[in-house]
C-alpha cells in the first residue's frame, strides 16, 4: 500500500529531497514550495520547523505531553523514532518501515492503517518543549533559555487542569482530518509508556477553501481573523519578530497558546454594532471602523457620526495593534474549535489561540496583558488554558527532535 | 457577503431549482448531478432527503434534540424557520434573508457569519424523528409508523444517558468543517428554547480524498468500510432496501445509529493476522480472506493453509454479510471521530455508525443482533449509544420539515 501513498507524493517529495542536499532552506523548510506542489507534501527537514510559516491548513490536532519515564536515555530513543516516523508520515508513507499491512502477521503493524490511500494532505509536526522539560530530571537545566518560564497569569484567567503547560507539545496540522488524525494517533503510539498525552485538541479552520477564494479565514464569532498578520514571506519581519537568533534555539521561535472558550449562545444575541465596536471591524469586509477595506491601516483618531472615536480603545483591534506595543508583532496562528456540547447542552466551541515569536517577555505577553485587562471581547470568552513551549529550529537529515537538549 | 458565497454556487444551484420544476427527482435528489457540479452544492428539494444517498462527504456535525415546549404551534414554527435556513444554507447563501453583516445594526444577524467567503462545500442537512416524537404531547401518535419503537437492548450495549434515542435528530455533512459547523450552530441558535440539543457529536471520513483517488475510505482501525455497501444507483436495489414504500413515510427511510469507542491502543498492539481475521478481509487492498481483490465475492466455506475456513464464522464480514441474512442490505453511511483523549488520557475516538434502511426489523436489527452476539471485534469496541429516527421524505418548496406529522 506503500506505493498508493507515495504515488501522491509527486514534486513536493522532491523538494524534500532537494532540502537534504542543499536547496537554500528559507525556500525548502517554508511554505511556497509545498503550496506550488498542489499541497501535496511539506518538507520535514529545513533551517526552520515546518508547520509555523506553512499557510494555514485546514485541520489541527495539538495533544499536550508528559515526559513519564526518568531514564533519559529512554527519552532519547523515542525522541528518535518520533522523529523517523514524523519525516516519513510527512511524505505521507507509513509511519514505519514496515508499514500498515506488511510485515510478519504475528507482529502488529508499525502504522495503523486510516491514512492508506490519502495523499500526505500538506501534513506538518511541529516540536516544541515546556519549561518543566528543563527540571532536573533529565540533565537538561543549563540547555533552558533564559527567562523562559510558564506564561502569567492573566487578568480573568480561568485555567482548567488539563490544559495546562505540559512538558512537550505536537502540533499536527494537515489538509484532510484523517490524515492529521493518523500523525497524531502514531505518534502516541509510538511513545506509550513513555511520553503520554495530557489533552489532545482538534480544530478546523475553513483555511484551505478561504484561501482558494482569496478570504482570510474567520473565527466561530464571524469575523476574520489574521488580516494584520506577520507577513512570513518578508525576511526583515521574520527576523525581527519570528525567529530567535541566539544560542541553541537559533532559527527556532516561541509559541504561546491560549485556549479560549467562545460564549456562543451570548454572542449569537449581540447586535451587529456590538459585535463590531467589539473587534474595531465591520465583520463582513473585515475593514476597520475609521474607514477603508480590510487591508486599510486604522485609524485610531477618526470619529464617528456620534462624535466618539470609531475604533473604541477598549476594542480587539485597538489593544492588540502594533502601533500600542512598540511595533511588536507576532505570528498567529489560530484554530477553531468545537467539543460537542457542554453539561448543560451549550456549543463548547471557541478558538485554540497559537502564536509564534523571538521573545514572549517583549512581543507576547504586553500584548496579551492589555486585551485579558480591557478587551471588551472577554464578556464573550473564557480563558480556560495557557502554555508556552520552546520550538527548536529545524533538523537536518541525521538529526532528531530535542537533540539539542541532550548537548 | 451574499454574492461573495453565491458566486460558488454555479451549475449546481441550476440543478437545485430545477428539481422544484420537474427535473426527475431520482436524479435531482441524489448524488450523481452535485458530484458532476464540482462538488459545490447539493439540492435540498426532492423526492428524497439529501444526506442519504449524496456521496460521503468528509465532515459530519450530528446533533440529537430534545423538544423543550408542549406547544405544538411553537413547534411547527420553528420547524418551519428551520426548513427555510437549512435551503437557504444548503445553497451557500446565510441562514437568514439579512445576513451575518447586514440588517439593523442594533439587531442581531440572522447568521452567525464564520461561513461567509466559504462555498456550500456540499452541505447538506437530514432530518429524522425519533420514537419519542409520537407520544402523547404534540398529537402525533397517530402518525406513528406501525412497529417504530426504539432499537432493542443488544449483548454487551454500555449505553451512555446523552447518547441515547433523542425526540428528533439533525444530521450535517459538508466537505468542509467550518461549513459544517456553521449549518448546526445556526439551527441550534434559530431553535433556542423550544428545541435544545443533547447531544452533539462530529466526524471525519476521508471520503473526499479517498475518492478523489478512487479508494473506499477507512475506519480508525485501519480497514476499508463500505466495500460491499448497498448501491445507492440501482433504482431496484434502492426500492427494495431503502426507501419505504407505504404510508407518509414513503420516499423516506429509518436511520439506525449505533456509537462505537474503539478500544484504539489495545487495537494497535495486536497482530497483522488477528486485526484481518477480526474482519475477514485483508487490511491493505480490502480484499476477502478467501481471495481475490476488494470487490471479489467472499467464499464462506474456502479454508486456508492451516486446513481452518479461511474468513472465520466469527469475522466482522461473515456475521454481517448479507448472504446470512436473506438478502438483506442496508446503507452504510459512518463517520470515524475523535473526541481528544479520555480522563486516564487513552485516545477517544471511535465510529458514530449510520445506516439506512427501509425496514429497522427485517434488515438492521438480525444484522447488529448477530454481530453483538458473537462478532470478534466486540474485544475492541464499547457500544456507548444507540438510536432510530425515522427520516421522512424530501420536500418540495414550500413544505416544512416534518410537515407529514401535522396532518
Amino acid at each position: 500500500m506503500q506505493l498508493d501513498r507515495r504515488s501522491f507524493i509527486g514534486l513536493a517529495g522532491a523538494f524534500g529531497l532537494g532540502a537534504a542536499v542543499g536547496v537554500p532552506s528559507t525556500l525548502a523548510a517554508t511554505s511556497g514550495f509545498a503550496a506550488m506542489a498542489g499541497g501535496s507534501s511539506v518538507p520535514f527537514y529545513g533551517k526552520y520547523q515546518a508547520g509555523i510559516t506553512t499557510p494555514m491548513q485546514d485541520r489541527l490536532y495539538f495533544a499536550a505531553f508528559n515526559v513519564e519515564t526518568e531514564d533519559t536515555a529512554q527519552l532519547k530513543r523515542v525522541l528518535k523514532e518520533w522523529t523517523l516516523a514524523a519525516e516519513r508520515m510527512s511524505r505521507g508513507t507509513d509511519a514505519g518501515p514496515i508499514g500498515a499491512a506488511s510485515g510478519m502477521p504475528e507482529a502488529p503493524p508499525d502504522d495503523t492503517g486510516e491514512a492508506l490511500d490519502l495523499p500526505a494532505a500538506r501534513v506538518t509536526m511541529t516540536i516544541g518543549f515546556g519549561p518543566s522539560i528543563f527540571d532536573s530530571r533529565f540533565g537538561f537545566a543549563s540547555r533552558k533559555p533564559a527567562g523562559f518560564e510558564k506564561l502569567p497569569t492573566f487578568a480573568r484567567d480561568e485555567l482548567e487542569s488539563e490544559q495546562q503547560n505540559a512538558d512537550l507539545m505536537i502540533q499536527v496540522c494537515a489538509d484532510d482530518d484523517q490524515v492529521a488524525f493518523h500523525a497524531i494517533r502514531n505518534l502516541i503510539r509510538i511513545a506509550k509508556g513513555t511520553i503520554s498525552p495530557v489533552w489532545l485538541q482538534s480544530g478546523f479552520s475553513g483555511a484551505a477553501k478561504a484561501s482558494a477564494s482569496r478570504h482570510t479565514p474567520r473565527n466561530l464569532f464571524g469575523f476574520k481573523d489574521g488580516t494584520a498578520n506577520l507577513n512570513v514571506d518578508d525576511f526583515t519581519e521574520t527576523q525581527m519578530h519570528l525567529w530567535v537568533d541566539r544560542g541553541w534555539m537559533t532559527n527556532g521561535t516561541y509559541m504561546a497558546v491560549r485556549n479560549f472558550r467562545f460564549d456562543i449562545e451570548t454572542w449569537d444575541r449581540s447586535s451587529l454594532v456590538e459585535q463590531e465596536q467589539v473587534f474595531g471591524r465591520t465583520k463582513g469586509a473585515g475593514a476597520p471602523l475609521s474607514g477603508g477595506s480590510e487591508f486599510s491601516q486604522p485609524d485610531f483618531k477618526a470619529k464617528n457620526a456620534r462624535g466618539e472615536l470609531a475604533i473604541a480603545e477598549d476594542s480587539h483591534m485597538a489593544l492588540a495593534h502594533p502601533s500600542k506595543h512598540g511595533g511588536a508583532k507576532i505570528l498567529r496562528r489560530a484554530f477553531n474549535y468545537s467539543n460537542g456540547t457542554d453539561r448543560v447542552a451549550r456549543i463548547d466551541a471557541g478558538l485554540l489561540f497559537i502564536s509564534y515569536q523571538k521573545d514572549l517577555e517583549k512581543q507576547f505577553v504586553p500584548i496579551q496583558r492589555a486585551l485579558a485587562n480591557n478587551d471588551q471581547m472577554n464578556e464573550y470568552v473564557t480563558v480556560i488554558g495557557s502554555s508556552t513551549y520552546a520550538c527548536p529550529p529545524g533538523l537536518a537529515p541525521g538529526e532528531f527532535w530535542g537533540h539539542q537538549l541532550f548537548a
